[in-house]
């Protein structure tokens, strides 16, 4: 079942390898079906290089297995509570990049400093608050989701596609994998961006609210010019 | 029309790729022609891995396209009126490059630290004032071309060819498209070099002017013995 | 003799130059028998490129080689101490990794500032002492060992499969020579995101206790639930 | 004429670029015929991908050139100022490495950190002094031998062979062209760590001398005992 999509969760998953966004086993993406009831994520801790498309596992939307041998990825829970709190994300990665990892890990979002940052995030990517104790030691992946979900209360998920997780790592989503992708692959160049500024001048002030306007109205909404038609 | 200059421009614009200038479909090269009424730009949008030489458009100077089935980068205005107001230059480049977005981010002129920096730039490299929410809302990227242009005024853009847009990021231009974006990538690794220096030496003060002038010139100008005759 | 071990311990010596640990011939790799009795070690001084597995050195645990015509890694004292000090190492690596190797020279310890580096190392990296004039003078590789061997008096090496030699670098260990070089690599990434994280946030604080638990406990041992059964 | 060693230098120019010390034309080998009398180095501004080894030029010892269609490296006459004060130099090496260059743009030398220069550099590796006006203005490339010439008055260039020319960049030599390039990635690998030492503690302290004795002298003179015999 599902064999397109699964496809397309394969190969999202190796972009993340191309992009140098992951080492190792380490990040996920998965895919929501256009009904919202079944879940295409990447297979725990199988290695990059010897992956297949048909070992994509299946699961619905309480994180049981509906197809597949193997075990989905340990953050399947995180995910699912994402697309349930997000209705306009049909796509999610979650990777360990370096400088937005740094970023979750110094507690801190990522400002908007200039117009690279702009024409995808509409404003700064915020970094969540701590998960307590019992929000890990009870239910640790769907928390994760929670937290999430929590941070962009009065946010829109479709204009700042990314968050950091306090002392975890960024997720990112998006209308198709494709986006998602790509999207995990800006806020980590924009973070590793945002380092190098801060180093140049620790005072450097985020971009004024006409300019993030500006950027991010000329790629997205009804007044985009930026691309083709 | 054009084609000879359109392979010219189309590998330009791959070579931001192979030089890791750019990601995604960031950045774009463009050339005038030789009589300066008529530009060739990459179109807006498309991927690197995908664009081929016929799909480059070819403008006017006023911005009215004359052939292509595409958009043209949405920063052609900001080229064309770099193409206005600098007679020598015949290619323009734009990138988001890391380090030399960093110091636009930062709001700071790349100064010439050294023989690495003055082989190319005649002294720093400066980074633009900001535009007013007018000039933003109003004519966004011509405004640009024009605080560049302005930020010249009393410069000569042959001896400095590139500049950091505040808030933004570089441009780079030259007598050539392979030379403009060889001073892209220049501007890019003293950049990088110059972010290294500051943090071995916060206080390293910029190179004497002697030790400018002899490495400009011995690569520039009639007195100049670096390369083949 | 031990013709299987020898291309595991060579493969593992390439994977330290994919995976970008090692130039020209720094580093090495070694791995014991399953009965403690034999080490086999990389030759020392010999480029990778021409390096055949053959050329492995194999050397009983006094450091006597038994077999091969090529001098072993000038480290092998070093390996040979861990082995009779750690029961549960099966295979070790040193390398001269950039990030591991400047919190050495830096002479601190690698603290745990979130959860990639909790999937791996239950706790701080640590940094040895300095070894003193007559260790260095009358023993040097088997003092180094033996100070790494001190560092971990009441830690638990499977625990933490890694250490910073105080003004020298990482040695990274592991049950399969797979593992020891993953552990060697994720020490270079987490001293690496480490080095970002201070840069963004000079008082991050470490992860709190409990992620740790959560992080660490859910790859390893009789509760884990991270990657295949 | 000297096919052989036309060949050598030309390998060690591509090595700088494998090794990623340079970019387009940046950087320059030479090396000096056994009786001294004559000197093979790159010809100035040829792009490393078309360059072939009958292009190499050669020089006698006062900068005539004795065969070659094209113009010498224009840091020849430092080349070659370097032969005649250090005879124990076969081979030299001119780069804008990054990190390197940094450290001389800061006005630095590089300390030993730890094992990993040791290994290489006996004790750290000088800046020049700044070139007077005078120096440059008059014979400027000649002027930087002598400067480096200087700098080593009581100072071994066997035991310390690289050098920081201040505002300038790095020169690297050896007893052969392989040994020089090798010596060139090594001041930029120490460099780079000697940097990323500094942000993780910046009151790091240089190795003990004991430790800097050891690993020099573990792998040169008489009682070396590291590589093959």
């Amino acid at each position: 079942m599902l064999e397109a999509l699964k496809q397309e969760v394969f190969e999202a998953n190796l972009k993340l390898v191309e992009y140098g966004l992951v080492i190792l086993t380490w990040g996920n993406v998965s895919a929501v079906t256009p009904d919202r009831r079944l879940v295409v994520i990447k297979p725990s801790g199988v290695p990059y290089e010897s992956m297949r498309p048909e070992q994509m596992v299946v699961s619905d939307l309480e994180g049981r297995v509906v197809e597949g041998e193997l075990r989905p990825s340990s953050d399947l829970l995180t995910h699912l509570e994402l697309y349930r709190s997000f209705p306009s994300v049909n796509a999610i990665v979650h990777t360990h990049s370096r400088h937005a990892t740094a970023l979750a890990q110094a507690e801190q979002e990522l400002p908007c400093y200039g117009t690279t940052h702009a024409d995808t995030f509409y404003g700064g990517v915020p970094c969540t608050r701590h998960l307590t104790a019992q929000e890990v030691e009870e239910d640790y992946e769907r928390s994760t989701g929670l937290v999430i979900a929590e941070t962009f209360q009065g946010r829109d998920p479709a204009a700042v596609p990314g968050v950091l997780v306090c002392k975890h790592g960024p997720f990112a989503w998006g209308a198709t994998c494709q986006k998602a992708v790509e999207n995990a692959l800006i806020l980590e160049e924009t973070a590793h961006i945002a380092l190098l500024t801060k180093i140049f001048n620790p005072s450097a002030p985020p971009a004024p609210q006409y300019l993030l306007d500006k950027h991010y109205f000329r790629k997205h909404g009804a007044g985009a010019y930026y691309g083709q038609a």
